[in-house]
């Protein structure tokens, strides 16, 4: 029978990290702030009449001069239920991922490669300095704000509305898997996911190719698939947009400059080659920097009153063995980045969880008590199965490499480790997301007395003690 | 003429009610913390178009083993503009309503009975142990979490996606009224409610039954009435839905006990009879522990900041007279639980507030300002009357026993008690709900200068004083 | 070629406001309190499809007795994106805008005129009294609840739910223009405007006249535009609904008075004319007291935890010189009042900023970060480009006294005042909104590297840095 041995896994994980909770709910849960309502009750139609999942690939694929972005399909009922999009990266060597903001907050996580990003953070000084006595002579004066390093393993947070740009310094590919959580609070256009860029051409495909159901209804009859921007015949940048002279005069430049702002025949889409290297200013050891930032995140207060939107910290490495929360040699290990150890997260309301199950490691049965999980398998494969509320199994398959699968709210998920282990990063849609393990040490029915399972599941004593102390031991 | 001997009933209501206020402001209302804002603005189609609201009675009747679940139709309008369903349990004697969690947080009333209730919280400790030096030797050894006994007259409340079970240990039935709130925050999923159960083969009339308008509005025409389960056949627990192969391995047990868990033949419903007593590990004396979490209560610091999730209260008796917030003995008594007085409360956003009028007493007409209302009549009857913003009147009649009525935010409502006097719960959808009464010591009227009176309503200095000063007095 | 001495406007603006900022961050963005997701996905249809914004005037205009009301069409996709609904009163002298309450949070600025406003806050203390050693013997015997002066330049902060009245003391027209934030959290029913009146009877076009899609769509086809109060004939004060008998038994009086309360043949409208002065207890010298109260604000600490509901500051000036956030002498200056110094506006989550631009001022293009912009034009005409996520320019025109027009939430803006300046107010559905600009000392652009720019936009090191450093100089 297969190995069990992950109940370790998740039982020390729960304990691990309700210990920390224990501390946490004083600052985070139980505190009287004023919490507001919803606005509307309009809850006309449900969009999470989930009948089957899909552990799915990208829908479309835009290739750009230094790169490739991939796209999962918006209208899949299950991104839409998680109020989520989903899109893929891949930046070669050389590549410059163009600056762009969205109008939702952003988790990003690095699959693979190295690189830096940099977040335009409005009225925040410019604190990287080249000038005098830079020791890197090769790189020409130049005062710009903080740029941050990113590496296979690392999640990125990007605040909504926030611009960031990032290039590929590394000798491999930098790939990089996205959410863009458009039903996030902070994003108070619709539910469309839009991405407005500062420069290039974008090709139309990037922008939210959401089915308006009204429209779709309609629509479906005569054309078929509709896209929100299929009106126009070619996107721009958000500069390209404006008459040259009102651009001109609001940057106070010539109107010549201003029609390179404007770029209107640039063909090399969003991720563009940089003909030699882009030098910037940027801190030498990643490692070093790194760990400073990981040593003053633990000696932050944990309601983070120090930082402010210009210091925040805006990434964490989660795939680091070192750092993993929980760990057991058969098992794997899961490690969490969350409001509590990122805490620009709290603004985001997002979180992540990384997990490394070694081969036919069968983590315990649970279900997301406040929010929706969005899991994006890095490496390996796996068996998952998911069921809903009336005990309708919705989704039970394989899942792989490269694929997305949506677990929604209160569904119960079980999964398997494949031959080859399985590696998965959860984008989670609450800043503090708790899970409910139903078996193992810190399991809903481990907390229920006997006597209430015998009676519920009417089997005898020892059963119902099997049940509660059954994933015990490390081993299965 | 009627006694509006109550005038100083809401009149100290809400002198007591505010000076308090006063105080709890500061932590409460002005505190900047960061407030998020509506994530969407697609108020598509408003559901408070309320032109009729009704005193509505339950819609279905599921029998279980042991009692009977009775659910309000979800597709009243005065349900969906509050985004709320609402349940009565009326539970045997040894009957245990079977372990589940549903999708947004709940708030039960006990209405008449006792008994005990267990809410499983991941990862906190078990607490509760019978081992070794218990006093009471009948109780079998086993460990689990806090178990609370519930009694008439107390709120519970219990958290989004948080599994608890009830047990009726008393002399007779034990009858609960719930109204789970689908609108809330904290549900990530559609507006449609959903009760997950974790045992027994729950009946598909038990899930929610809310029609979508879209799809409504297409069966309409063809099918009268859809619901949403109605697909499936047999619902199930959430177990039910795995293969036994699977759930053995995740449990680290054999498919034997896989399958007994999964109870797929389990006829009993949700109210299963225990043959013998359930004996659990609970402390022996209710009043005692009670008036020591609520001395506890007393001195915790407003913003609860020693509660963990794990040590909060999620009772509070709001029908006992001798705690009171409102007095008088011609007209009756008020209490309110919030997140004042039961913290948890400020998590799950709602309140609640008991009313025990005497006959023929008119409480000041008032309305809600920041929530809505969701009115049970425990006991009794009376009149009520509800007035929107055109002045349309749209409730005009008698309410008893057993009936819930909506008042949504900001609709003008006057009650009066009949002969037997009236006794009500109402839910309120915001954790700290206020209310502006229009006559009396605290009223909107008596806030403004006389002047305006006088020229508002075009009436007499003297006219505009007796408002004001009307309800001074205690008798009528 | 114009004047683009703006750009000092906007970066000095940024660098104050900033460096406020990175105080306030601690304060105010970082901190973990518990913020709530969205409790429904059914972002359904989408209502920022914008493809072309309006300068707009007023849709409908209702006459009453001594005054005029001005309403924007709510039907308008600018208004529905941005949630909102506009309208303008103007006042006559000696006349008074009839309490009244609506269903959503409300900022009023005050265009032209003085006056004085109360707002009825249920169980605060009846703090101005009138009576004994009172210095002006003119006015009657009375007390009531703070009244406050509000004269030209003034935001004003309405809760939801609370009462407000307004009475014209001053020696022109009072004119008002404000914004109700239906898409708020503190609205609990749908997102049509509700105003319920306290007196008078209310004509029937002041109600929200937003159509409902679902509705519209079939009643298009047989007898075009529907409005939501159509059905009815007449509408009338909230009081007007009730049966006589039971509203007098409710205010303990007579039947007589209780019919002068309903007011049922009052043909007044919402603004009646007072036919003497209207004498209320008010604080002689508006400058002494603003002054104190703006010193007050200045010394509580960030949080208000000193405020409560009671003692509130409400209103702030926006438009006094003195106050100015920002300021150079040929440019214009710019005013903010947010949560950070209107603390009340924390409840709100709504913010106001005001510009004076002298003529032919260009500042820097930008977008706000986190909210929505509603900009009405108090005097003078201007400019205005307004562009998309896709480079579709939505506005590009005039924009003059007395128009309305919305920007959403990260469309990038560009304006220019006209011959005779540009003075506006802009109303932010966030409590501390933020933009981003794209040019000058604060900018998106400066916080890039050069070799960023140089490799988005092909352009030189030298155009590059023109770009970054373009608007350093305060002239043009």
């Amino acid at each position: 029978m297969a190995s069990s041995s992950l109940l370790c896994l998740t039982i020390c994980s729960l304990v691990l990290f309700n210990v920390c909770f224990a501390q946490l709910e004083q600052g985070f849960q139980l505190r009287p702030t004023h919490e507001r309502r919803r606005g509307q009750q309009e809850r006309w139609v449900s969009e999470c009449q989930i009948e089957r999942l899909n552990a799915a690939e990208p829908d479309r694929k835009i290739e750009s001069e230094a790169g490739v972005t991939e796209i999962w399909d918006e209208n899949d009922e299950q991104f839409q239920c998680a109020g989520v999009t989903a899109a893929r990266h891949t930046i070669e060597r050389k590549g410059l991922l163009l600056p762009a903001y969205a109008n939702a907050p952003r988790l990003l996580y690095v699959v693979q490669g190295r690189g830096i990003q940099g977040q335009a953070m409005p009225g925040c000084p410019e604190t990287f300095r080249s000038e005098s006595e830079s020791q890197r002579r090769d790189i020409p004066r130049d005062e710009h704000q903080k740029v941050r390093r990113i590496r296979e393993g690392d999640i990125v947070a990007v605040p909504t509305g926030v611009t960031d740009w990032i290039y590929n310094d590394g000798d491999s590919q930098l790939i990089l898997v996205q959410i863009i959580d458009v039903g996030n609070d902070a994003n108070q256009l619709d539910q469309n996911m839009r991405k407005f860029y500062l420069a290039g051409n974008p090709q139309q495909e990037l922008q939210g190719q959401r089915e308006l159901q009204s429209q779709s209804e309609r629509q479906r009859q005569s054309q078929g698939r509709s896209s929100r921007g299929s009106q126009q015949d070619n996107a721009g940048s958000v500069l390209s947009g404006f008459d040259e002279r009102i651009l001109a005069d609001a940057f106070n430049i010539d109107t010549n400059l201003a029609q390179k702002l404007q770029n209107r025949n640039d063909r090399r889409g969003i991720i563009v080659q940089v003909r030699e290297e882009l030098r910037v200013v940027v801190p030498e050891s990643r490692q070093e920097e790194e760990e400073r930032e990981r040593e003053k995140g633990k000696r932050l207060p944990i309601n983070g009153i120090e930082e402010t939107f210009c210091t925040a910290r805006m990434t964490q490495n989660i795939a680091d063995p070192k750092h993993a929360d929980v760990y057991t040699p058969r098992g794997g290990r899961i490690s969490h980045v969350n409001a509590v150890n990122l805490p620009i997260l709290q603004h985001l309301q997002l979180s992540a969880v990384y997990g490394m199950l070694y081969r036919n490691t069968v983590p315990s049965p649970l279900y997301n008590q406040n929010s929706n999980s969005i899991v994006y398998i890095i490496r390996g494969d796996g068996r998952m199965q998911v069921v809903g509320d009336n005990g309708e199994s919705v989704y039970n398959g394989q899942v792989r490499e490269g694929q997305i699968i949506v677990v929604p709210q209160n569904y119960v998920v079980i999964h398997k480790a494949g031959e080859k282990g399985l590696e998965f990063i959860v984008f989670k849609t609450h800043e503090v997301a708790k899970i409910s393990p139903l078996a193992g040490r810190t399991s809903v029915l481990r907390a229920m007395p006997v006597e209430v399972l015998m009676n519920s599941y009417q089997i005898s004593r020892e059963d119902a003690r099997r049940l509660k102390e059954g994933r015990q031991d490390v081993t299965a």
